[in-house]
């Protein structure tokens, strides 16, 4: 017996496998999107009590626990999405997946902006959708003119991430607004990925709404709440009983317990302060560590005025072989920009480390960018 | 600004969603898949545990904890899996959801057998795939000849459940065998749903394996997990990097503290007694009273000799007006045959609720079948 033979293979290998071959001991990670910290204490005693309450162990409603879905309501509102119905998800990536399933169908168009979030070309090329990938302006951000373009060719949803993975760019509200009008006159989904939405330097995150706009949310990053996969997605009340399949399919619910922990690191963050001083001082640090060790390159593409990342061009094409030789020679990691839909650019993550750690492999970083800068790093390929 | 004008409704209304409307206070419910006990004190334990351990904070493998992969090799190896790979996913609708987006694409032929697993359906369907419904024999098991039949029309996926939900029936060995064998000369993917491996009565559980084989699993029944979202896929090691796609793209991993506590229940059960003894004690009491309740209607359907549920044939076709009826007049809720492609049947659940209350239960059953079989029930509708 043989497997069957027609191909499977409907997608570039995921990024975080060619990651795997890299992270060797030794290799400082300023690759995957995670953040330092751990998640606050109350959410940490929140855990562990639930671990022993009966509630945890079954099934909850697959929209989410009550109370965190009342809060992220409350919290939802204060920054303008009053009509909003939300589901607590499994982290953002499956609240993606929702949307896949719900929103669209296979064949359907659906834009990208380059750089853009792997996960969300690789859920989309599974899916069987026909991705449209359209370039970022100067500041990396999603133009208003591609997306008419892409929409007039008949494209039914358009996929953007606010602030940006990898572009770290903070999407302006008057953009966001436009994005959302064009897409609601021309009937497509706007679909906005805030999973940095804690993350912003200087620039305003703001939310839109409509009853074709869809918003991802996570509980990953802000609150360092990564292995728990809590995140949620807010929607127009009638798409409510077609998001309940997906997610009945998928997750039926996030688990119980990381659900509790959530809610309880909201609480804790009530006022933002404990998000706050962190996203702070990363921008005083570890960000500033890593600008000064890609100024060789000259420094981060657009204004990185939001997420944990910044891109940087390289003087060359092969980003791939120059990221294989940055860890093999000089033991750090970043991500490829080709992954991303940008080729003969990096992704740099500066969140990951604490400030000393982050500082070292900076120090790694910077030799490397002279070097490359003056015509070195690998053979080219 | 409207919402997108197409259509996006690709399957009927979940159950979950029905069911929903029927769970009032005072309703017993024999509906949903759960079981009434606790977990292990172990897995208990080891969740509080890992709730303050740095590692449950941080993103894991996405094929899951090494431990815990290697503790279920060592329990597939034992029933004959040799040259499975290992995917730990949250819980085994998602890992359905990574076989339909790796396998499958839209448009394909895929076949269940009814009674079906609804979740396997609703996916398919939002999937895109063309779904076909052949109807299993009198014991309620899939037959090779309609699997020949729907092959032979281009199907490229046959999806069972083993022990059967909704139908309660364990596929003989050499049934399963020839189901594989058929697939596999045929070119088309077997999927097998496992997740009531433990809850066999008389019969015998067996796994088979191949290149084409999928094998699903869950800790949610056996061990009363069904909150913390765990369970596993086992496939051909060739399908890896292919599975690794939508494990990242959906889940990236299952919770970290979901895991500790999976692997602590499984070691807990190492010699199978905790859960045997728990199951024994279902056969014994819980079936018993269902069995009871369901005689005026002529018992079950099919041997029934495993998973948790039962199947009755009604005196009427219209199973839906049933259920609501007896969840309005009689107090107890159970799943109409129609969400399983099985109208004028109903599915009854008995390891949700403790003996005593299950009797309880049972008791109001009893008494509805009583007035059914004797031409009572709801106005014909």
């Amino acid at each position: 017996m043989a497997r069957p033979s027609r191909s499977i293979v409907k997608t570039d290998a995921p990024i975080v496998e060619k990651m795997r071959t890299l992270s060797k001991p030794g290799v400082a990670s300023l690759a995957q999107g995670i953040v330092h910290w751990a998640p606050p204490d109350a959410a940490i005693d929140a855990a562990a009590n639930a671990a022993r309450d009966p509630s945890s162990h079954a099934y909850g409603a697959d929209a989410g626990l009550p109370e965190l879905r009342t809060a992220l309501a409350k919290k939802l509102r204060a920054k303008g999405l009053v009509n909003a119905e939300i589901m607590v998800t499994a982290g953002a990536n499956q609240a993606f997946a929702n949307v896949a399933l719900t929103l669209l169908d296979a064949g359907d168009a659906c834009l990208l902006f380059a750089p853009y979030y792997f996960n969300h070309k690789m859920m989309l090329d599974m899916r069987g959708c026909r991705v449209e990938v359209a370039p970022t302006d100067k500041r990396l951000l999603p133009t208003v003119e591609a997306t008419r373009t892409v929409l007039d060719g008949g494209a039914t949803c358009v996929v953007v991430v606010n602030p940006g993975n990898p572009s770290g760019a903070v999407i302006p509200e008057e953009r966001l607004r436009a994005l959302a009008a064009l897409c609601g006159e021309r009937g497509a989904w706007l679909v906005v990925d805030n999973t940095y939405e804690a993350f912003v330097y200087g620039a305003e995150h703001v939310l839109v709404e409509g009853p074709h706009v869809v918003n991802l949310f996570s509980f990953s990053k802000a609150y360092g709440l990564m292995g728990w996969r809590v995140g949620y997605v807010a929607y127009d009340p009638a798409l409510g009983p077609e998001f309940l399949k997906a997610q009945d399919t998928i997750a039926i619910c996030a688990a119980q317990c990381s659900q509790r922990a959530a809610l309880a690191a909201l609480e804790a963050d009530a006022d933002g302060r404990w998000t706050g001083s962190r996203v702070a001082a990363l921008a005083r640090a570890q960000k500033t560590h890593v600008l000064r060790a890609l100024a060789p390159l000259g420094g981060c593409v657009g204004a990185a005025d939001g997420a944990i990342y910044v891109i940087a061009k390289l003087p060359r094409e092969d980003d791939e072989a120059v990221v294989e030789w940055l860890a093999n020679k000089h033991g750090v990691a970043v991500i490829p920009g080709s992954a991303c839909g940008l080729p003969g650019h990096i992704r740099v993550c500066y969140a990951n480390l604490d400030e000393a750690a982050c500082e070292a492999a900076c120090a790694r970083l910077e030799e490397a960018c002279v070097e490359l800068a003056n015509g070195g790093g690998p053979p080219p390929s």
